[in-house]
Formats: structure tokens, sequence, C-alpha cells
């Protein structure tokens, strides 16, 4: 199972198509996530050279610079990354490597129609078949992608009407609804 | 219920004792978290001075600055937030708002002989008296902050040896586990 943080496509707070810039924290803190929980790669998805510059100052850092010394359990994080120009380059990257078409399930705290519960993820988990659970910064992955993809998940509902969770922590709650065990 | 976010005494990789620096982000993703699971208040806890007026300065952005126009989601988070110098001191508020003594539930990755699992945590919840859940910044909490505790909460684990989540993706997985809802 692998991971996408899409940077564009994604809307902004008016609903227009941008590319949003690459926040450090969501590489350290989704791949520290990912790799609690087993899986990857996690693929950073920006079109943008400058911020793809951005991601790979950021990992050479950790994975060979005087950060892999300071602290080894960030490299072992963030050398689940795969940097990619678009999503589609994730979906074939995975096919390739997996020899399968992977299924892809996006998500979205303002998911209109979604086709997929909690339930219904960790079977399709259990399946074993590959899946792409697909995350967009800025306000959300645009909608040809949320059209596009196999699965919409169904948005997480706290205790009200308030659900605006970052981006890390909605992968982290996600992970831990498909994978975790709290026993 | 509420939380606390303690920058001192928390431990440095070697276990030495230390008064860690406030990350801005841990202020955004913890607030969000907590606003759409329904609890509060957010205590962040630091006697640095310099570490309050960055605390301070934040809030104010989000509160009353450009960014409570611009995000009032934002500012809904952010309102829940409280300083205190110390754990004690925030303890003191919850007795005093509440009228009755809260039981403290303190969290680590490392955490050795934990006397509460995720079902009794939601046996606690559900109970009505006042907790305070409390998590540790840098490498986590001093031992004496574990020691005094009413319970020491089991760590969260994923599937395998790697263990190291950012304290935001703790706080938001926990949070789930106690009140979420996934079907």
């Amino acid at each position: 199972m692998a991971l996408a943080l899409v940077h564009h496509p994604v809307v902004d707070k008016n609903g227009d198509t941008i590319a949003a810039a690459v926040t450090a924290l969501d590489l350290h803190d989704i791949s520290r996530a990912a790799r609690t929980y087993g899986i990857g790669p996690f693929f950073v998805v920006t079109p943008l050279e400058d911020q793809q510059e951005l991601v790979r100052s950021i990992a050479d850092h950790w994975l060979s610079g005087v950060g892999a010394d300071y602290n080894p359990d960030r490299k072992t994080a963030l050398e689940l990354i795969r940097l990619t120009d678009t999503l589609e380059e994730a979906l074939e990257t995975l096919k390739r490597d997996s020899g399968t078409d992977p299924q892809t399930v996006v998500t979205s705290a303002r998911m209109q129609g979604s086709d997929l519960n909690y339930a219904g993820l960790r079977r399709l988990t259990a399946s074993g078949r590959p899946i792409l659970l697909v995350f967009g910064t800025a306000w959300g992955l645009a909608p040809e992608l949320m059209q596009q993809a196999d699965f919409r998940l169904a948005p997480i509902t706290g205790c009200g009407e308030y659900n605006h969770l970052a981006v890390r922590s909605a992968v982290s709650i996600i992970l831990d609804r498909m994978l975790g065990s709290d026993d």
C-alpha cells in the first residue's frame, strides 16, 4: 500500500485550481506515520521545479547529511519518499513495481458522495491488491482527481461540525483506522 | 476533557531534562484536532518567557490579526490554547473550572509499565470525570511526570518495530481512538 500527497492539482479556498507549496513537516510527519504502519512508498507530487528542489534538499539532509547521523529514525522514515510530477506518474511507478493496477482511494474533509467507509477500506486492504491512498494539500484535491479515482473515502468525523484537521493529522488517523490495533 | 503539550520538563535524546522550543505547527495541528473531537482547553506548557511570547504572537495573529479574517476556522481552533508555566498550573486551572480533581493520563512512545489501554481510556472518558491527557515534546515527558500521573497510556503500536510518530500525529490518533467513530 502506498500514499500520495498531491500539491497540484489542488484547490484554494475559493475553489480555484492551484499548485500548493511543499510544507517540510508534511514530509516528516507523513513519512513517520507511513513507516509506523508499515506502508510505502510515499509519493510527493509536485510539478514545480523549485518545490521539487526543496523536497530533495530536505530528504538529502536526513538521508545522507548531518541529519542521518543525528537522527537515524528520521532517515528510515524519509527514505520512503518518491518525488513525481503528477499523480499519474506515481500510479505508473506503483503499477510497474507491483505488476498490477493499483486501486486509488481519494480523501477529502469535504467529501460529497463518498463510496467507501472505513470497514470497506479495511476489506480493500485485506484483499492484498495494491492501493494508492491520495491526500490533497491546500483546500483539497481538484475535482477531476476525485472523479477519476476508484474510491472516495468517507471524511473523518469528530464530535460536531468542525472538520478542519491538518493533512498530517488526517493521514495519521486514516492509517490507524486501516492498520492500527488498539487492543 | 483537556490536553496538555509539555515543553518542560521533557527529555532529550540522551535522557537529560531540557526545556524544548515551541513548534508553531504543534499549536495549529493539535488545536484543530482538539476542536474536531470537541475537547479543550489545550494547555501549552512552557516556563520560558521567549517561548510564551512566541505562542502569544502566533495565537494573536489568528485570533485577532489578519489571520482571523483570512481563516476563521483556524481562530475557532487556536482559541482553545491556554498558556501555563507548569503542568501543575494547568491542573489547578482545570480543577478550578470543573470543581473536581481531574485524572491525569500521560502518554509516551516508549512507555514502560503502562496501566491504561484504549478500552480503559474510553471507559474513563465515558465516566464523565475531567481528564487531562498529557503529551511531551522532544524525546518525551520527564520521568517524574510519568510517575506522578494517575494513568500511563499504552503506546501506539503500528505494524513493526518503528515507533516514532510526530507528537501531532500521536495526539490525532489518540483522540480518534478515544472519541472517533469510523462507522
